[in-house]
Order: structure tokens, then C-alpha cells, then sequence
């Protein structure tokens, strides 16, 4: 079935990862809604905070909605502000850091391969 | 390589598909960037322009950036505004229309497959 909805009707979950701080998330499109291949999510990072420092094997694409913060990368640090995209490769270390007065808030689409 | 752009640095391309009025692309990420499993785009309807009413076997993940219009299916219409997002199963009918008074943008995620 087709899916619409506003983005706060999806439940705002914690991140509770070592290394996450005042990180949260939405499973916008996901497996339980029939998402086959690929996952969108939207990530909320409070003033100051910041997701782990780490690497995997899948993909990150990015859209940036509100806020500024800063991509860091093996590859550079890189500032993000609305309307902002970025690509990152599996296995890159990545971080993402709250460098803004307010929320920073981004679209993270990642395969899903289960 | 992890890549960091603006939406403007890429190219604003015409869709030059039969049913399609008014309506251009970006590929901001795609497999000339690296990216294996799927593809972010950025679309723009001028007003009053509409994508192709069409099927395809292929799935959707989308969310609105500005504007306003309705997401045509054989599951119902849908209104689409700043913030909604929405899922199209693959073999779904579906058309974008711009219905505001300004232009209609939303990102639109879709699998690589070749």
C-alpha cells in the first residue's frame, strides 16, 4: 500500500549507542512498511550532541533539513546546513556532530540487506 | 570518497518522459558517485506541471521539501506538503501534480539495479 504521512506522527526513538549522545531517531519507510531495499530515517541531534564515531558496511545518504553540524570524516570534516546532501561510502569512518544553537536534523537513507 | 555538496551544485536536468509537464531532476547521488543500492533525487514541478502517470517496477521513497501538490495513486490520492513523506510499493500507479502556487520540490529515493 501506499504510505503518507507527516514525519511527527512517526514515533521519536532514542539512540542508545555507545558513543550517542542526545541523538534520536524516526524509521520513516522501513521493512515493516513493506521498504524492500533500502531504509529512510530521519535523525534529530539535540544542541551539543553527536552520534558514535564509527564505521560499517553499509552506506549513509544525507539530507540535511534544519540546524548545522559537521560530518566527520577519515576523508575531512565537512559542514552541514540546510539543503545539504553528502554521500558516505561503506566503511568510512564517520561521525555526525551538533554545531548549531539548535536542533540538527537530516534524512539518513541506509540499504537494507537482511 | 565521502561527498559533501549543496543541491544547487547539481545540474537541474529536464524530464523528458511523454506525460511528464513542467518537471526536472536532480541526481544528487547516484552510481557515479559511488552509490551501489539506490539513488537520491531532488525533483522540481513548476506550477500546474505533473510527472508521468505511470507503473514501474521499482519503488519510491519520498519526502517533501517545499510546496505543495497531490500524489495520484490507485490507492487513493494524497495531499503532499513541507514535512510528509511518503512510500510507493513497486507495480504501484502513481503521478506527482504540482497543485500550489509555487514550485513543488521533494527528494525521491529509488533502487539501482542494474
Amino acid at each position: 500500500m501506499v504510505i503518507r504521512k507527516h514525519f511527527a506522527e512517526v514515533e521519536l526513538e532514542k539512540v542508545d549507542m555507545e558513543g550517542a549522545t542526545g541523538t534520536s531517531i524516526r524509521w520513516l519507510i522501513a521493512k515493516k512498511d513493506g521498504a524492500e531495499n533500502f531504509a529512510m530515517r530521519m535523525f534529530e541531534l539535540e544542541k551539543d550532541a553527536h552520534t558514535p564515531e564509527h564505521v560499517h558496511e553499509w552506506e549513509h545518504e544525507v539530507f540535511v533539513l534544519e540546524g548545522s553540524g559537521v560530518l566527520a570524516t577519515e576523508d575531512g570534516d565537512f559542514s552541514l546546513n540546510p539543503n545539504d546532501f553528502a554521500f558516505v561510502p561503506d566503511m568510512r569512518l564517520h561521525q555526525f556532530r551538533n554545531t548549531g544553537d539548535g536542533v540538527f536534523k537530516f534524512l539518513c537513507v541506509v540499504p537494507i540487506k537482511e
